[in-house]
C-alpha cells in the first residue's frame, strides 16, 4: 500500500465534490467522511465508491442534490426531531443528525432524529464510531439504495441490504470504541461479483437464484438472502419499518423508476444515549465505569477466548496502521483512479512516484 | 390441547406466586404476564417455565426477593431513568418500566429505563408486544441468566443467550404488532436437550464441545454458538454492554457464586418511540401512516413472496386460538404439572374431566 498525505487526499476529494456541484461545506463533509473510512481500513466505502455511488443514484442520477438544505420539520417532542433532507449529500445529513442527537442527549439522556427523503450516508459504523470516540453510545440505521434481499422464506428481493450500527464509549476500557456494524445480507452484492470475477463457488445460503432457490453459482444468483435466516430478515424489516413509520415508501421502488406521487428516498435513523444516563454508579467491587467495562470485556475474551476478536477492533488497527504510516494508504490501481477524478475536476494529480511505500511489520 | 378458563388459569398462577411470599401486586403481574405469554402460544416462557426459574435462580435460591422495593434513582436527565430493581419480581418491574416508558415518550418522544439489580423478565417479547399494542414502537434486551454461549471464535462461554426484542405498532396495517424477537444464540439450551433426548443430532454450527470445536451431537455439548457468526456475537456482545454501563457485572459470574462485593444480577434496559415522534407525515400517493405501513409490508411480503411471515405472526395466531377457544390452551401433562403446583399451594385443582378440547379447524 502506498501512503498518500492526508491535505492531498482532502484537497482531491472535496475538489471533486465541488466539481459536481457540490458547496464548499458539503465538499468538507463528503472529504472528511471519506478521509474517516480511509483512515479506518474501510476500503469499501472510500472515497472512489463514494463518488461512484454519486454517479449511479446521486447527484448524476436525481437520488441527491447539491445544495439542497434540510427542513427540520416542526415537532411537540423535545428528544426527537424529524428532518426532511431534501436528498441533500448524506455525510453533511449524517454528520449534523448525529451532532445534533448528541446536544439533545447531552439535556435528555436519549435522542433520536428520523431522516426522510435521504440519500446515501455511506458508511453507518463512522457515524457510531465518531459519536462513541466523544463518549455516547450510538445507533443508526437507514435504508439501502436497492431491494436486493429476499425476506427469509421468500423468492423475491423486496427489502435493502439494510445495515445497523452501534457505537459504544469503550476507549478508557479497550483503547477503541466498540462498532458493531454490519449490512443484513449475509454478503454484499459486490463481493459475490468478486466471487464470480475470480470464478469461485460462493458459500451456502448466501444467496438466490431467479427461482428463490439458494446458490452457490455467482453467475445464477439474482439477489441476496438475510444472515441467520429469520432473525436477519426480522432484522432487515426493522429498517423498512423505521422507514415506513417515518415517510419512505416501497422498498422495491427505491433507487427506481417510480410512478407520480410516488417516493423513492431512503430515509435514516439515528440515536444517541449519554452513558450517565443509564448508570447505576453501582459497579461491583469498587469499580469505576471504565473499569467496569474493562472487566466485562476481559471476561468474555478470557477464560480461552483469546482468539476472538471485538467488533470494531479491525477498524482501530487500520486507524492505527494509518497513524503509523502518517497518511492514508492506498494501492497503486486506487490512484490510478484518484487519478482520473484528479483530471476530470482540474485537480492536480497525486504523483504515484512521490508517494512513499507503507513497510508493514513483518 | 385442553381449554382452561382464564379465570382459573389467573387464580392458581396468583396463589402459587403468593404462596412463594410474593405481595399480590407481584403475584397479579406473574399471573398476568404468563396469561400473555400462554395467551399468545410461547410454550417456553409460560407460568410452569416462570415457576421452575423461581425454584432455580428466584425467589427459592436469592436471585428474586419477594416484595422487593423499586429505587428509581436520581437523574438529571428527564427521558432517561435509572432504578435499581433491588432483585424484584421480573414481570412487576418490566411493566412498571415499560409504562413508564410511554409516560415519557408521549413527552419526549423517545424514552429509556435501565434497570440495576433485576431478575428475570421471562419473555422480552411481552413487553414490546403490549406497548406496541399501545400504539409505541418498543425495544427491550436484558442480559441472560447464564453465561451460555461462546463468543464467535471462542472456546468458552462467556455471553449470556442474550435476547432482543423490538415492537411495532402495525396492528392498523396488518391487524397485529410485528415482533422482532430473539435468543442471540441459534437454539436455546432446553432445545439442546430435546435433541438429546429425542436421541437426534443437531443441525450445524448451533453448539460447541469442551474443546470449543462445533458438534453436531448434543450429548458433547458444553455451550452455544450465537447466531450469525460475528454478527449474531455482536448482538450478544450490546447486551453485555448495556450491562457493564447499567451497573452489571461479569458476565460469567451471572446467577452463580460470586466473591465478595461482587454482583451476579442481570440488567434490563427498555426503550420507547412514539411513533410520531419520527414521522415526518409525508407519506407517498397520500397515504395516511397506517396504510403506508401497510403498501412497506404488502411490498415486503408481494412479488411472490407470499409463503414469507411476518415477525410476530405465529404469535399473532397463537392469540387467534386462543380468543376461538375461549381460554389458554395447555396439554394434559402440563395441567397435571399445574395441579402439582396447586397442590403445594393449596389452591384449588384444574378439574381435567371439567376442561373441553380444543376442536382445531381441518
Amino acid at each position: 500500500m502506498l501512503i498518500v498525505p492526508f491535505d492531498t487526499h482532502h484537497s482531491l476529494v472535496k475538489a471533486a465534490y465541488q466539481f459536481r456541484g457540490y458547496t464548499p461545506a458539503e465538499s468538507e463533509d463528503a472529504a472528511r467522511f471519506c478521509e474517516m473510512t480511509a483512515r479506518h481500513g474501510i476500503r469499501t466505502h472510500n472515497a472512489l465508491k463514494a463518488l461512484h455511488l454519486d454517479d449511479h443514484f446521486g447527484s448524476r442520477a436525481g437520488g441527491c442534490v447539491p445544495g439542497a438544505r434540510i427542513d427540520k420539520l416542526p415537532s411537540k417532542f423535545p428528544a426527537s426531531e424529524v428532518w426532511n433532507a431534501n436528498r441533500k449529500l448524506g455525510p453533511s445529513v449524517g454528520f449534523a443528525a448525529m451532532e445534533r442527537c448528541i446536544t439533545l442527549a447531552d439535556e435528555y439522556g436519549i435522542a433520536q432524529i428520523s431522516v426522510d427523503n435521504a440519500f446515501h450516508y455511506l458508511w453507518g459504523g463512522g457515524y457510531v464510531l465518531d459519536a462513541a470516540q466523544r463518549g455516547y453510545i450510538a445507533y443508526t440505521n437507514c435504508t439501502a439504495a436497492l431491494a436486493e434481499v429476499v425476506p427469509y422464506g421468500g423468492k423475491f428481493p423486496t427489502l435493502g441490504t439494510n445495515p445497523h450500527s452501534w457505537g459504544f464509549p469503550t476507549t478508557g476500557a479497550t483503547g477503541y470504541p466498540i462498532v458493531v456494524d454490519w449490512a443484513t445480507s449475509t454478503m454484499a452484492m459486490g463481493r459475490v461479483q468478486q466471487f464470480k470475477r475470480e470464478g469461485k463457488s460462493l458459500p451456502p445460503d448466501v444467496a438466490v437464484d431467479a427461482e428463490g432457490k439458494s446458490t452457490t453459482d455467482p453467475n445464477t444468483v439474482t439477489a441476496l438472502l438475510p444472515f441467520g435466516q429469520h432473525k436477519g430478515y426480522g432484522l432487515a424489516l426493522i429498517n423498512e419499518l423505521y422507514s415506513a413509520f417515518t415517510g419512505g415508501s416501497l422498498p422495491t421502488l427505491r433507487s427506481r423508476e417510480i410512478p407520480e406521487g410516488e417516493k423513492r428516498t431512503p430515509t435514516f435513523y439515528f440515536q444517541v444515549i449519554h452513558p450517565d444516563a443509564i448508570s447505576s454508579g453501582a459497579f461491583a467491587a469498587g469499580r469505576d465505569r471504565d473499569a467496569n467495562v474493562k472487566a466485562v470485556i476481559d471476561d468474555v475474551l478470557g477464560h480461552g477466548n483469546d482468539a476472538c476478536l471485538l467488533p470494531g477492533q479491525i477498524e482501530a488497527a487500520g486507524a492505527a496502521r494509518t497513524e503509523k504510516a502518517g497518511g492514508l494508504l492506498f494501492t497503486e490501481v486506487e490512484i490510478r483512479e484518484f487519478n482520473e477524478i484528479a483530471s476530470e475536476c482540474g485537480h492536480a494529480p497525486i504523483e504515484l512516484t512521490s508517494l512513499t511505500e507503507f513497510e508493514e511489520e513483518a
